[in-house]
């Protein structure tokens, strides 16, 4: 099954840009996902081809207005894919949300420029949402590629080990224990002895202590969850 | 001045990537930031140039080579730029951050790849790790244009209208309010009458009570920040 994306930009030509080359590229032209994108420009019917306004109400920036996109919008045929928004305003993404959106059949997503997107689009193409951070980019294009590639890592069949994408970060709720390889001594320090026992049971045992250390540490939030 | 990044990375042709367009691509020809990529790879001594090993301990994937990697880190300068690891690990970015690290003279700025990092290279060349977000890439490289992206745009100069850098999501500690533009109505929905009342004081009030709304019931955690 291919994981169908479609993308409303201003800049289509920055699709696929990174993910077009490693191991998503090679998805890509094994048919593990596609990529299409809509300019959100060719929807614009004055003969400036404006697709922003200033802000009503007053203020920095332009708006990207809600006729034109709501255009692009309704050109994508609406076959049950999530439409979302990459936003700051946005629920902020999640792995296990990554999941969710892995198995759909693919997603709408639109990037905004500017400093925003007309509400009552949002509202009416019922747009979700998506923040990847709580910092501001440049626009949702950036946003949008951080997006395709976690989702596009754990589609089938396009990581090499399967098993690599089971024990790693935010999969079991916590941080990843620490890493260690060869060699043995790097500059007078060991590898954890423990690692190098051979018994299995112990390791184990200390990666978790480990990974749930470093989370108590530096993630509070991902063990006590804030309470909605 | 020059913000000047330095990314380590066995995938140096990923770089600059969509900062090479648009406003970040115009803010490197002008000089307001400068790129400069280090081939982990060209610091491997071995006949087959590897840089990954197997983890000790056992499990999928493999893990960076704290001697390489090493070596390729102390190939940079020790100029007093940070050094960075993108990292699920690390400690999450936040705009105050990204406004932080824009202040600085640069970064030096680590991209793992593979299942992590040798622990002792993190430890001993002082690598401070940050995540983009609770999700995880394929690798370190589209974390690392994300936070440049993000950096770059609050360059002194980058940003056409300085003022479009202030009054948003995070800048004030909550998400963005609604925006709206023309036209005044979009299929039977109006803009809200505030917005066109031309009383600036109402209209301030009005956007800072939904954006207080809006951050109450999408982040409350930005409004009551858990206890550490």
């Amino acid at each position: 099954m291919t994981f169908r994306s479609s993308i409303l930009t201003l800049y289509p030509e920055m699709f696929p840009g990174f993910l077009g080359e490693s191991l998503s590229g090679k998805a890509l032209e094994r048919g593990d996902w596609s990529l299409d994108t809509i300019q959100i420009r060719d929807f614009a019917t004055d003969r400036h081809r404006s697709v922003d306004d200033t802000p009503a109400g007053g203020g920095a920036g332009m708006v990207l207005r809600p006729d034109v996109l709501a255009r692009a919008i309704d050109s994508v045929a609406d076959d049950g894919r999530p439409r979302l928004l990459m936003s700051p305003r946005g629920r902020p993404l999640t792995q296990s949300r990554v999941r969710e959106l892995a198995a759909a059949d693919g997603a709408v997503i639109v990037c905004g420029r500017f400093e925003g997107v007309d509400q009552r689009v949002i509202d009416s193409r019922g747009l979700e949402e998506v923040s990847i951070g709580d910092y501001i980019l440049s626009g949702g294009e950036p946003a949008a590629m951080i997006l395709l590639d976690a989702i596009i890592r754990v589609l089938p069949g396009v990581m090499g080990n399967p098993e690599s994408g089971t024990h790693e970060s935010f999969e079991n709720g916590l941080l990843e224990h620490p890493h260690f390889t060869r060699p043995q001594v790097f500059e007078d320090m060991q590898i954890p002895a423990v690692l190098t026992s051979g018994n299995h049971a112990k390791i184990e045992k200390w990666r978790l202590e480990e990974a749930r250390k470093l989370t108590a540490e530096r993630r509070p939030d991902l063990i006590q969850p804030v309470t909605k």
